[in-house]
């Protein structure tokens, strides 16, 4: 390795260490200088996308499925504040996602000129004042030495990765070929999680040991931030070692398997399923992993847990009433793993005895209630999503809408190996099209299996264009739409019949055909020796297959989801189930009869 | 008038007040209480658009139309971030744009709930600190009792007005229906400018018109302060009653008549077209009204002035270099043009002889250069403004994207009373296609003529979805779109090759379709009865007609120009205008270079 290398090229070599292979963004005259090291980077690919708040999205599914890092690359002021509500997103529900801004050169700051893309008034602080509300960390390099350069961005990576936030980066545009030392690149950062002083671990672990061991009934509630802070492993260690039941949030859905002989279903507070509520309340003690009690992710905050039960956080722990500010639970669950395997046997075989394995068992027609009552071959959002879960397999990532499917696959029961991908506690709405493109590359990279959206026909429609780069890269994602004639999230809390919860009637029917190139005959045929772009040049790839799917009836969908082409999923497809408005899933009625309340305290 | 009013009323009668007729944005659960008083407004409609920045954009569009405020709503956190590109754009451009925000009820802000849409911290002022830095004005109705709410609402509504800039509002879900006083409803807001002292505003008018007799070939330049502070008609006034010629900015252009006898062109520094220049360069004293020197408004800031040029402003003149920092222009222009009409014929019989009234006349197949040089119908950018410019009638708005064609429309003559709005200073790609579905909507509240709308391929992706609003509110643009396979602007300043600048191909021709509503077979059979909503509900609008032209060579293009049913745009129609890749307006060229160079200054 030389002694010098490119600023620009020393934070792509940092990235590509953390396994980032593909940056997200959209191209603006103030970063191009930036994407030629992209785009000449043996290792990574620069995949535009259709905007940046769709790049934003998209970096945070693509960070969900990787586990580490993603990138998104705007441009000063215009690319970036686009940007901001997708990082936003990525801040609240912890995500590692690195904004790079391409911002003017250090001259035109200098003079503070007025340039396109500022506001007219010479502040060219006002855009990173307003990131910096978003972010875990921020570094401006045009304000760095070049020999600074390097540990700042170390700095900054570092706490990205270890903090699971979005973290801030901008480069002047004579900046990124500036040549700052290299050394640092042969050491990889150093993102251990704090070290826990071992006296005070001691004493920890001593007293989550002995209040587990007794308790009658200890069961294990595994959340968000146990996948954020990555102790998934860790996790299915103590599940497998204790013998002990466990449940799982909304947020922490997928973390453990939901075929596990221990799993017991989906905690959500007081709106939890019956006989899964019935069954945790029993417990006398519960072991919380990475909790992120939001009111969504809650029943609106309706927990009641046993006041001896023992919280673990990435930073801190807490048992009973008791505060541990400075232990981590990444070194301490190995240790309480350990300490309970003695007990397994006993333990397991009362989990084995009391504990009801979900399944995806179909309603009946009763069970269906009003939505069936008339056309019992109507798809039912009762129906619909047990339905679903006997469709997925291992390794399948399932996105779901802030809406009526990420509530309804709460229903479901996914398969071992399967990921489930929601954005409960940010919630907005049309983030999870352009999270299912970032979702699509990162499967497509780690060689995953399908990828299957499902969002609403009013969600769709805030980030529809995303589809066209999922087509542009070959991804071959299934597109559940949800025809339902609106918000239904929003009609469930106010305003039922209100207009203003109405969107415009799309052809969902040509949405794939309309984001795809046309036949040679509408081509532009100005242009066509220049399309033909060098294989290198992945913005060129257009697949030739695509399919779009009406679905109205059970029947319909059942013989859709048995179909053996449509199981491969090796082109594109669309699949628009038609519902009814005003059908619900159970938990977000439930869900929205609280929102409503809490909005209209008075009311 | 009642005594007390809900305070989400006082706002909305403020608004209409103002002129406001429709009201921007997307539901959201913290603001859809304030959205049913909207609904139920006598004077306004709601007008649902497809995502927030799209919401943003045309309210800025609806602004620049109406001459008056444009209202956006969106809800707390996910939704006022969305919009804050299209927000800083109105602050950057001087679009008096009132910014509602839905927010949390006062007792969850004030207990921090874990609420979605939050940061997951208890922040809940960090997103009202972002709004901050691009906002004129700010009130957090939330934090005030009842009865200081009318007099703050008023207080920033007047600056938003005055100051032409973006104001932010937020209202807690609990705080919509409170009661408020209403006396203060019964007297208009106060919106006049600042009054000059009356001996200060004696010797500034006293140094301008001294200056201006002094002078041999005194000119006037009008630039976007000019529109965006309401001094157009006086504007007018001087060019009548003065007799010298008049120039334009870019961002001034239609601001005076550009059929106007005394009209000599636009003027945008050293790449002015050169006859233009000459007559312009050979002014001794320059009249500049309203000036906003950005680089792409100046020729990269190019302006080479007269020493003695008077520099005229809202709130501050220029003199030579004597500075008045509290002299306003409104006031003072009648008293210019009153004190200049004595020299009238004579400088007029001089500016007819000098000034070349600029045409739409078609190149010569050599001026074409190479883009026309193997097929002669090919369509040029050096043909394409002007054959445009004879298209356009009066009242027609004509919006153009940052890019290609707000470079190339410069070229083109346009029609006395036609409005031309392009967003020069802050430049943000995407911006056109939302700004021309709220231009649309003004021009149908105000009568005017066509809407006529001139996006790239690449920029239309960003926002391409507001179509689908254009449609359902039954508005009947012509959407141009110039099909050159990407960021042809970002191509001429870097990366001609890039693959970076390659966009995903679409199939323009089933936009229009995939934006609409099916036929009936393909509708949503299960909703068909509530989709026959009372006329009252403008959302369910669904025009029957729509059509798509292709247009590969000049014949069709002048075909359909010239054709009818065409130029009634009596239904909304697509033109995919077909061009050759690296072809460019030659204004674009010269501007791209300079930015390039400013880019990278070392180079």
């Amino acid at each position: 390795m030389a002694d010098e290398i490119r600023l620009g090229d020393y934070l792509l070599e940092r990235l590509v260490q953390l396994k980032l292979r593909s940056c997200l963004g959209v191209p603006g005259d103030f970063n191009m200088s930036f994407l030629d090291l992209i785009e000449d980077h043996p290792k990574l690919q620069w995949v535009g996308n259709a905007n940046e708040l769709n790049a934003a999205y998209a970096a945070d599914g693509y960070a969900r499925i990787k586990g580490t890092i993603a990138a998104v690359v705007t441009t000063f002021g215009v690319g970036e504040l686009s940007a901001l509500n997708g990082i936003a997103g990525a801040f609240s529900e912890r995500l590692p996602v690195v904004h790079i801004v391409g911002v003017p050169s250090t001259s035109a700051q200098g003079q503070h000129a007025l340039l396109h893309h500022t506001l007219g008034d010479g502040r060219f602080e006002a855009f990173t004042a307003m990131s910096k509300q978003i972010s875990a960390a921020m570094v401006e390099l045009g304000n760095l030495r070049p020999e600074e350069a390097p540990r700042e961005i170390d700095r900054v990576l570092s706490i990205c990765v270890k903090e699971a936030r979005p973290v801030y980066i901008s480069i002047p545009t004579d900046r990124t070929h500036t040549k700052v030392p290299s050394a640092k690149l042969s050491t990889p950062l150093d993102l251990s999680p704090i070290s826990n002083e071992a006296k005070e671990e001691e004493h920890v672990l001593n007293e989550i040991v002995s209040r587990v061991k007794g308790s009658k009934d200890p069961v294990i509630l595994v959340d968000a931030c146990c996948i954020r802070h990555g102790v998934v492993n860790e996790t299915y260690e103590l599940v497998e070692k204790s013998g002990l039941p466990v449940f799982s949030s909304p947020m922490g859905k997928t973390a453990i398997n939901e075929e596990h002989k221990q799993y017991g279903g989906i905690y959500v507070g007081d709106i939890t399923a019956p006989d899964i509520k019935e069954r945790f309340n029993a417990a006398d003690c519960v072991i919380s992993i990475g909790a992120l009690l939001s009111d969504f992710n809650s029943g609106n905050f309706s927990y009641k847990l046993p006041s001896n039960s023992i919280h673990l956080h990435s930073n801190r722990v807490q048992i009973g009433y008791a505060h541990y500010p400075s232990v981590g639970m990444k070194a301490l669950l190995p240790k309480i793993s350990a300490a309970l395997a003695a007990d397994h046997k006993g333990r397991l075989d009362y989990t084995l005895k009391t504990v009801s394995n979900p399944t995806n068992r179909l309603p009946t027609q009763e069970e269906e209630g009003e939505a069936a009552k008339n056309d019992p071959d109507v798809i039912s959002q009762a129906y619909l999503w047990p339905r679903l879960g006997q469709f997925f397999r291992s390794k399948d990532q399932i996105i779901v809408e802030t809406g009526t499917s990420s509530f309804g696959m709460l229903q479901a029961r996914l398969p071992a190996g399967s990921i489930f991908v929601s954005q409960v506690l940010w919630g907005s709405i049309g983030w999870s099209v352009g999270a299912a493109m970032g979702v699509a590359l990162a499967a497509q990279e780690e060689k995953l299996g399908r990828t299957c959206l499902f969002v609403g026909d009013g969600s769709l429609q805030l980030t529809a264009q995303e589809i066209g780069t999922m087509i542009r890269q070959g991804l071959t994602p299934i597109l559940f739409i949800l025809s339902n004639d609106g918000y239904e999230i929003e009609r469930e809390i106010h305003g039922p019949q209100r207009s203003y919860n109405n969107v415009s009637t799309w052809n969902h029917s040509l949405l794939l055909d309309a984001f795809s190139a046309p036949n040679s005959s509408r081509r532009n045929v100005y242009n066509e020796a220049k399309e033909s772009t060098p294989p290198s040049h992945q913005h060129d790839i257009q697949p030739s297959k695509k399919a779009y799917h009406a679905v109205h009836t059970k029947s319909e969908l059942d013989a859709l989801l048995k179909n053996e082409e449509f199981n491969k999923a090796e082109t594109i497809q669309l699949v628009e189930i038609f519902m009814k408005r005003d059908d619900t899933p159970v938990l977000l009625r439930k869900q929205a009869e609280a929102t409503s309340k809490a909005n209209n305290p008075d009311a």
